[in-house]
C-alpha cells in the first residue's frame, strides 16, 4: 500500500478538516505552546509482533503523558511511522485515530516509510488551559513535598512478565503497554501557585535526579510511601524481583511526580518525601539513610 | 553514551536558551504556523554507513525544503533520533547544530533511543515572512505556468552512482546526499500573489499528480523544459539510464514545483508546462503527447 493511497485513507476518516494535503500543515496556534517527541521502537519499548493497535495507543498515551507533566492541553499531533511492509498500518491508524479522538488530539501531519523495525515517532503540540500555568521540572523548592500521580514498579514487572512470555491479560502487562496519561492531574497541578512536575518515563530515582538538577536542590524519599499496586508485592515475589528497585529504577510508569507546598492535597495522589535545600538525593528504608543512585532503565537492562 | 549526557552536551553547545530541560519544550509562537514532520533512514534515505554528519545535514535539508514549498521561514526543530551504538551521535550532533545555526533553526527538543537501523526523524516549525502568505498545493489554476525552480533527476543518477559505489566526491552524489533547500525561492513565491507550490520529494511525475489533484487541474509537461544539471545527459549515457525517466520519476530533488500565472519571471528557474482545466496529465516528447504516469520512487526501486 503507497504512502498516498494510506494518506488518502486517513483524510476521509479526519474528515473535511484535515490537513493532510501539503507540504507542511498550517495550524492556528495560541501564544505559547508546549512540544514534546516521543518514539516507539518495537524490540525496545514493546516486544516485536504486538498488534499495532496498542503500538499506537501507547505511542499516543507516552506523547500525552508529556502534555500531562506540562499541565498541558493535547492539541495537534504529526506522526512518523516507519515499519516492514509486513506491519498492519490499517489496523495502527484505525486505533490512533480513534486514540485521537478519544484525548480530543487533531492529527496534522505525518511521514511514512519502511523500516525493518517498527519505528513510531510523534511530535504532539499542547496548550495551556486558561487560568493555568506551565509545570516546569524546575519549580521545587526545599521544604516541598514529593509526591507521586499513582503506583509505580507495576510497569516495569509486567515488563518482565512479557519477557517470560505472559499475555496482554494480566494487569501488570496491561499497565506496561496501555499506560493512562495523567491529563487531569496535570491541569490540576496547573492551577495551584506553586510546585514543579514531570513523568515517571525512565524511573522514580533517575527522573528525580533530573527533576531536582533543574531545580538545583535535593530530596529524600520514603520507601514505605512509594504506592504500589494491589497484588505488586506478590508479583515481584513470583518474578524474584525486589519490589523498591522496580518502584525506583523500573520505569515506564507514566504517572506524574511532582512537588507542592505542605499542606497541598492533590487528589488521588502519595505523598513519597521532601524536597531538600542541599543537592543529596537519599532514601529511607527500614530506617537507614541512604544514597538514592540515578539508576533507571538502563541499569536494568545491563 | 546515556541520554542525559548527550542531552547536558547538546545543552551546553546551545546555550543558556536552550529548551531542553522540561517534558516538552515551551515556544513562543506566531498566531499560525507551518509544521512539517520527515525521516531519514538508512538503507531507504541514505546507504548504510554514510558519515552521521552527512544525515544530519541531510535530515534537516528535506525538511527544510517542506517549509520551502510553504513560503515558511525556519523556526524550532525536534529531533527523534533512533540508532545502533556504533552510531556516532557526537559526530551527528555537531553537524545538526552547526546546520541549524546556519539556517537560523532553533533545536528545542527531542528523543533519543537505540534501533538497529539509524532513524533520524525531525519535526520542524516556521513561521511565516512579513508580507508573504503560505504556498499551497492546491492554487494552482489552468492558464497558469509550471515551473521548477533547479534541475531534476542528477539527484536520482546520483544514488545509481552510490550503489555502484561510488564516493560523495562526485558532483551527482553530492547533490544526491547534500540536497539544499529553496527557502530564498519559497519567500519570493510567497510574496506573488497567486500560484501553487510544493517541494520535488518523490518526482516530477508523482508531485505534480498530487498538486493537480489537490488543485482539481491537469497538467501538461514539455520534455525538451526539463532542466538538466551540466554533464547529466552524459552521466545518463553512463548509466544505461533514461535522462526522462529519472527527470521525472527519479525523485529526492528538493526544488520547488510551482505555478504562476503567465508573465511572471521567477529568478533562476524553468518553465516546464503549463496548467490544464482538464484534469489529465501529459507530457510531450518529440511531438508526442501521452500521459504522465504517477510514476516515482517506488516505480524506479521495483
Amino acid at each position: 500500500m503507497s504512502e498516498d493511497h494510506l494518506l488518502r485513507g486517513l483524510r476521509s476518516r479526519l474528515g473535511p478538516s484535515s490537513l493532510l494535503g501539503d507540504d507542511a500543515a498550517i495550524l492556528s496556534l495560541p501564544a505559547e505552546a508546549a512540544v514534546t517527541v516521543d518514539s516507539q521502537i518495537s524490540g525496545v519499548h514493546f516486544p516485536p509482533g504486538l498488534d499495532p493497535a496498542l503500538v499506537a495507543r501507547r505511542l499516543l498515551a507516552v506523547n500525552l503523558s508529556d502534555l500531562a507533566a506540562m499541565g498541558a492541553e493535547p492539541g495537534h499531533a504529526f506522526l512518523a511511522l516507519s515499519a516492514p511492509p509486513a506491519f498492519d498500518r490499517e489496523r495502527f491508524f484505525d486505533a490512533f485515530v480513534e486514540a485521537c479522538r478519544e484525548w480530543n488530539v487533531t492529527l496534522a501531519g505525518g511521514d511514512l516509510a519502511r523500516c525493518d523495525q517498527v519505528v513510531a515517532t510523534l511530535t504532539l503540540i499542547g496548550t495551556k488551559p486558561a487560568g493555568g500555568r506551565w509545570l516546569r521540572r524546575s519549580d521545587a523548592q526545599p521544604g516541598h513535598d514529593l509526591w507521586l500521580g499513582g503506583t509505580v514498579g507495576e510497569s516495569a514487572a509486567g515488563r518482565m512478565l512479557i519477557a517470560r512470555g505472559a499475555d496482554a491479560e494480566e494487569p501488570a502487562v496491561r499497565r506496561h503497554l496501555m499506560p493512562v496519561p495523567q491529563l487531569a492531574l496535570g491541569r490540576w497541578l496547573g492551577r495551584q501557585s506553586e510546585g514543579a512536575a514531570m513523568d515517571v518515563s525512565d524511573g522514580v530515582a533517575i527522573d528525580l535526579h533530573r527533576l531536582c538538577r533543574e531545580s538545583g536542590t535535593g530530596a529524600v524519599i520514603d520507601a514505605e510511601a512509594l504506592p504500589f499496586a494491589d497484588g505488586f508485592l506478590d508479583l515481584c515475589n513470583t518474578l524474584a524481583a525486589d519490589p523498591y528497585e522496580l518502584a525506583l529504577a523500573g520505569g515506564e510508569d507514566y504517572v506524574l511526580l511532582f512537588t507542592l507546598p505542605p499542606g497541598a492535597q492533590p487528589p488521588g495522589c502519595h505523598r513519597i518525601g521532601t524536597i531538600l535545600g542541599e543537592t543529596k538525593i537519599e532514601w529511607i528504608r527500614e530506617g537507614r539513610r541512604r544514597a538514592l543512585p540515578a539508576a533507571g532503565w538502563d541499569h536494568l537492562k545491563t
